[in-house]
């Protein structure tokens, strides 16, 4: 996507055909900053201090950190270590562990002398198919704008544009490129269709604010920011056409576990009639398991996310403040599961898995669960 | 309510039975300090600048704002200048109109020698009043954390608390003492009964982490802070027993308007079969309207909110920084409306208006209309 102007992808090769170029996800929006690493050492940093973050984004982060490993020394004891210092990184990111066994894979089984040409090609790969997977998201998503579009544009009397909500960010950064959430949106924006998209801020740490914000700006596409009390009131009075977000972990049945609040805003979706549609690379889906909310358990984090809070100061200074009493707890749970039920309809690379009625309460709604399982029938466990 | 393990009210007269004592609620919760008010002036910006803020004490605040009047000037022309002023200060706000009408009906019948005696002991009566009317609230709630105890005490596997989940400050900040919300809650905390209060942060003005959290601290009440997106995940896993908010103005079917996200907990609550109460002062009730989400216009706000926080750095300094991207847009609407349907019951000075069935699909649910009808059966409008 677009920045200042430019197309961009979050990860590539600097000019000098060997460093690895990002962007410094952990000063937007505040600064843009390219960063370029030159080792091992300074992609693990990268991804733990999450300069690099989002799931597929880490994933190709750590290819390229094998390659760089590879380029200070391909021996078999570096092999080893690079692995499991990459690992180490982000100990939950299911992505990240994937994209090291693909690196390993081809690797262990290269001569010294031709691994570090192979690592480079190897993560510029699946560089490309992240890319590859993003954009059939978008392709697959385009359609359901497409429609709302075009009922919209008939009547005279509505707004001329279609209003999307989104929480968190499910953007171009925390993919290689187009996203997964926003990449119909991109899509959308791309052809022509007048979408405008509310920003969920998604506290405690802002990514609506600090990313999607900035990337939507960034690529021209129309935005509005709001904090995460106001998706509810927006939907009863017609301001929202449709959501769109993403997901960390997507159960057989549809269920899917995303960034705290998804759950809130689905409510408010179904309680108004609106579709809630979740973006999701298959990889995301987790086929040995069937209710979201018994069976994936959730991350808790650092109190201090809650407490604190950084921003820039009219000085231009990034600054950390205090914004809770001193003697108050504070728990911080980073995800909630959003059950099948309140889901419109799932987009993946390959097409999208919809219910036919938006209507838990009706005998013929036959959930996600199947138009999920005929998507994937190839990837279903054997013995199922 | 304790403050530093004293009683203490909003608002009350200095030592020299003339002055008028506040607590500077914008510094809160990192700075507690009294500010001691001896003009119509001082109150005036004490209420516009929102150091005194929440309905009931802005009325009470007013109300000795001509007290403060009247010991400088008793003349016919203060006492207008004096209702003037400080009508000015909050022009949306109904306590201030009701409670300055209160005063001068008073003070125009008396000559000016008796003014300000009069004035004081009328502003004194007007505070004495609210916290009748707050502790009757508080009495009316407690029976229904009373009964929740009772069934979870006698359940050895649960947990041995009360979680009571609020939204925004409904507490004795807003009032002049006990509060709306909170007053059940400091009722049965006295009575013994171990309540355990989850605080929404309530974005974007944080009144819930700066003030209820500070508040409940103050008194000893145990507490945890969340952000707003939290409330959904906690009730899905048994976390929460009840939900009490305030409201700013209730129709008479029992809609309720209250603080941005106030409805999308109230969805949450539905969903997990989890009662939902709302704590008010029949003074809130507008008997003319019975469509809360048509018919109550939503105050729009300073975008500054949304884009900004205030928070105290390291060195212990109150600083504003920016946590949003230079160019995009901000919506800040400062209400939502949750519709009677979502409420189990409304808590007020009279008792308990309460729905006979928590379905809003079944037949025998009569809504909270006749209820409450019958508990204001003499405030009803006369033509209907």
């Amino acid at each position: 996507m677009n920045v200042q102007g430019k197309a961009l992808r979050t990860i590539f090769l600097a000019d000098d055909d060997w460093r690895v170029t990002i962007i410094d996800q952990t000063v937007l929006p505040h600064q843009f900053q390219l960063l370029h690493l030159s080792s091992l050492s300074d992609m693990a940093t990268a991804i733990s201090d999450m300069q690099v973050r989002g799931a597929p984004l880490i994933g190709a982060a750590a290819s390229y950190g094998m390659a760089l490993a590879m380029r200070e020394d391909a021996s078999d004891t570096m092999l080893v270590n690079a692995y499991n210092t990459l690992l180490a990184t982000r100990p939950t990111a299911v992505n990240l562990h994937w994209a090291l066994n693909e690196m390993k894979a081809v690797l262990v089984t290269l001569s010294e002398d031709q691994r570090e040409q192979a690592a480079y090609q190897k993560a510029a790969e699946l560089c490309d198919e992240d890319v590859a997977i993003c954009s059939a998201i978008g392709d697959h998503g385009l359609p359901l704008i497409e429609s709302l579009w075009q009922a919209k544009e008939k009547k005279a009397s509505s707004e001329q544009r279609v209003n999307i909500l989104t929480h968190c960010n499910a953007g171009w950064l925390a993919t290689v490129d187009w996203g997964t959430a926003l990449s119909p949106i991109y899509k959308a924006h791309n052809a022509g269709i007048p979408v405008h998209v509310w920003v969920d801020e998604t506290r405690p740490r802002n990514q609506g604010f600090n990313l999607t914000a900035w990337e939507l700006g960034q690529h021209g596409v129309p935005h509005t920011i709001v904090v995460d009390n106001v998706g509810g009131h927006l939907m009863q009075h017609g301001q929202v056409d449709m959501c769109i977000v993403g997901t960390d972990r997507t159960t057989r049945t549809g269920d899917v576990c995303n960034k705290i609040g998804t759950y809130l805003k689905a409510l408010a979706a179904f309680d108004n009639h609106i579709p809630f549609y979740v973006a999701l690379p298959s990889p995301t889906i987790d086929w040995s398991i069937r209710d979201g909310v018994a069976d994936i358990p959730i991350e808790e984090r650092s109190s201090r996310e809650v407490t604190h809070i950084v921003g820039r100061t009219q000085q231009g200074n990034i600054q950390e403040i205090q914004i809770a009493p001193d003697n108050s707890a504070a728990i911080n749970y980073g995800f909630d599961v959003t059950p099948a039920r309140l889901i419109t309809g799932l987009i993946t690379e390959r097409g999208v898995a919809s219910r036919t009625v938006n209507n838990v309460n009706s005998k013929d709604d036959a959930g996600l669960e199947a138009p999920l399982a005929q998507l994937f029938s190839d990837k279903l466990p054997k013995n199922r």
